[in-house]
């Protein structure tokens, strides 16, 4: 699974379907051995994890994969690493790589590939995650308003998200600094000033500030980026009473949100890695079922 | 578990019961996958080699933890870090963290925590290792005479072992340089000279000098260490017959103690290494069986 | 297992009858719990993880080592590292490490040592792997001619592969920059222009330039290591009809061998990965069964 893009209305239906079959204890594993492992590329402690969790869950063998031990430190190619894991065995892999696109030449390989996020590209394990927690607090998509609020340039997360849920008949709107608003953006939803658009929406993804991703030319202090763009509480309290708050993590307190809101009432930010380790769980029963493995009842 | 002075002695002497139990071949399972994961934010071989040990005899998930890869770098608290942990689905962690009392704000969570060590302050494991050695070794701890030499002020496990010690009816002396020793640790035993202490003991146990720990301010050549405070053969040849030699690991050959002295009789240095996966697979079911898990005998 | 060229003829064969047992679907695991560790501390991606994969699919317990995580770093010597591992009840370790003979004060430990690489000495299951992927291609190995092409100096593979195929039947022949010919390899096969041997050889097994090994005086261009030394489309259709291609990867593109003939049909270099994961299962059988370990079939 390499873009959320690519996947059918019913594929996306059927992926939330088994997360929150998943959510609800049931329990499935592999019944041949499958060899898996995580190529992290790029430091994450909670996506890296879920997908750990997510693997020995189904049963899976997980092989510890270092990328600082790795080969590719004596120049060889990431396709021929690739290929050297598929000779070995391997049946899928889970990778996170700072190139946008760093798939485009392992897609012929004969094994699974699962994109945890690449460049400023995509990230369909965590789209697939906000589109779980969505349709398990309102149980459909059709007539909500979301409102994705924050760096929407760098985000492997805004436009994924954006898509899928105008696809699923959900209502989108941006928020945020203008200039990090992406012309991309604009055909999955409408620019909008951020405290108008807090009182309509149903649901509130604040996006991760990519310190690591700006240059200097845009310093903006923390308190400064909170009051513009930020969750402050006279906001929160302006949003509907079933309203949801959601951050793909991890936090910057006091900045994206103020911190004695991460765990407030609306705040959906925990229930989100809760989540996380269940809907990959049916992504990669997805992907390996599409391969031909099959999945039986523990015990 | 966190520190063990909390430990009752009933609590003490369960754990210790169960180390001798697996120590003489009992073989236990979890009931249910129970997820668990070592977060070492300092280096150690034995320490994280011999937990790792534990949880796989106890037939525990682990899931692999790096600190480098993780979200910490990132800025992320100790506590975000092990919230998210607890809602991804961990079970227990294993910490050990260069901060004294770190865990101070993590113990209302929904997870367990089992102290492998925290700055110079605790380090149950070692202090119950330390324990079940000398309980297999004499069967009691009533009127044994124990001697605690060396870095007294910068050790994790001479308080710790000293109080519980007394608590359990031994008697506990210090030894080692003056400006070395403890005001604290005169509430467990009295500070005395080591050639008038070593015909005494039952116990001798050797402490790691922590370089790491020391300012420049304390150089001391290791030969001089050795002739005051180290364990020669003449010194050795001083003990009682029965009397054993500890050490927490790793040795400074020729430091602490002469280097073919490490091996020898009256040593049980590499058995306190052995007894370590002992004693923390009985405090891992410890905190499990707390948590309501289940263990059973394998097969 | 330390060397190849310590291992009789009788276990090698054994050996190669297990591997190809392996390869054709053969399923064995251990009766009792293993524990393994994998010591690397030289980088490697296709060794480390074809030795974890061939552990998993003998249902061993494989504890994670941390090379920068261990007490190595603290001064503590290789010797006292193992002897650790051995206490903490590890029954075999897989080590690389850049020293050669870095094994010789380590044979006496209880607990099985299997060198996967030292300094530039022996590489005992790259040897071995090398042997089943002939075998499987000609079934036996009296009458063929093989070629060994390279940076034979530095080369861990060159000796003990010529050893082990002169003493099986084979006869060997040297090729590459003459100042990187060893005098130590004269006693198992000639040296040849490269040229002339080509059309002569069943198999021809190119060495990858250590570029880490090598010091400034030696810098050669790619382009004129391919040209003079290297596999060019040209020089490939010299070869016999029947032979085949080898390298122990990873392949430098290019330099060893024109990029798109790593994958040509001549070539069994990803075949060569492939079999290094059942001899690897074969070479830990070996050595398990030696300390008196059962295998009995999965299910």
């Amino acid at each position: 699974m390499i873009k959320l893009s690519k996947l059918s209305k019913e594929a996306i239906h059927a992926i939330i379907e088994d997360s929150l079959a998943f959510a609800s204890g049931k329990r499935l594993r592999s019944k041949e051995p499958i060899f898996v492992a995580n190529l992290f590329f790029e430091n994450s402690t909670r996506t890296v994890v879920s997908f750990e969790m997510a693997e020995r869950k189904l049963g899976l063998e997980v092989v510890p994969f270092s990328v600082q031990g790795s080969s590719l430190n004596k120049g060889e190619s990431l396709r021929d690493t690739v290929k050297t894991l598929e000779s070995l065995g391997l049946d899928l892999l889970v990778i996170r790589h700072p190139d946008d696109n760093y798939f485009h030449d392992l897609q012929d390989l004969d094994l699974s590939i699962v994109n945890a996020g690449d460049g400023t590209g995509h990230h369909p394990s965590q789209g697939l995650l906000d589109l779980v927690t969505i349709k398990q607090e309102f149980g459909s998509f059709e007539g909500l308003t979301v409102g994705i609020v924050g760096d929407v340039k760098h985000s492997r997360v805004a436009n994924s998200d954006a898509d899928a849920l105008r696809r699923l008949g959900a209502k989108v709107h941006f928020s945020g600094p203008e200039d990090w608003f992406d012309q991309g953006a604009m055909m999955n939803g409408t620019y909008r000033n951020f405290d108008h658009l807090i009182p309509e929406v149903d649901v509130l993804i604040l996006l991760r500030i990519q310190h690591e991703r700006h240059s200097s030319k845009h310093p903006m202090a923390s308190q400064e980026y909170l009051t513009k763009y930020g969750l402050t509480r006279s906001r929160m309290e302006m949003m509907k009473s079933g309203a949801i708050i959601m951050h793909p993590g991890p936090v910057n307190r006091g900045v994206e949100i103020e911190s004695d809101l991460v765990e407030c009432d609306k705040s959906r930010i925990f229930k989100q890695i809760e989540n996380g380790v269940y809907t990959r769980m049916a992504i990669l029963k997805h992907e390996l079922e599409g391969r031909g493995f099959e999945f039986v009842p523990w015990e």
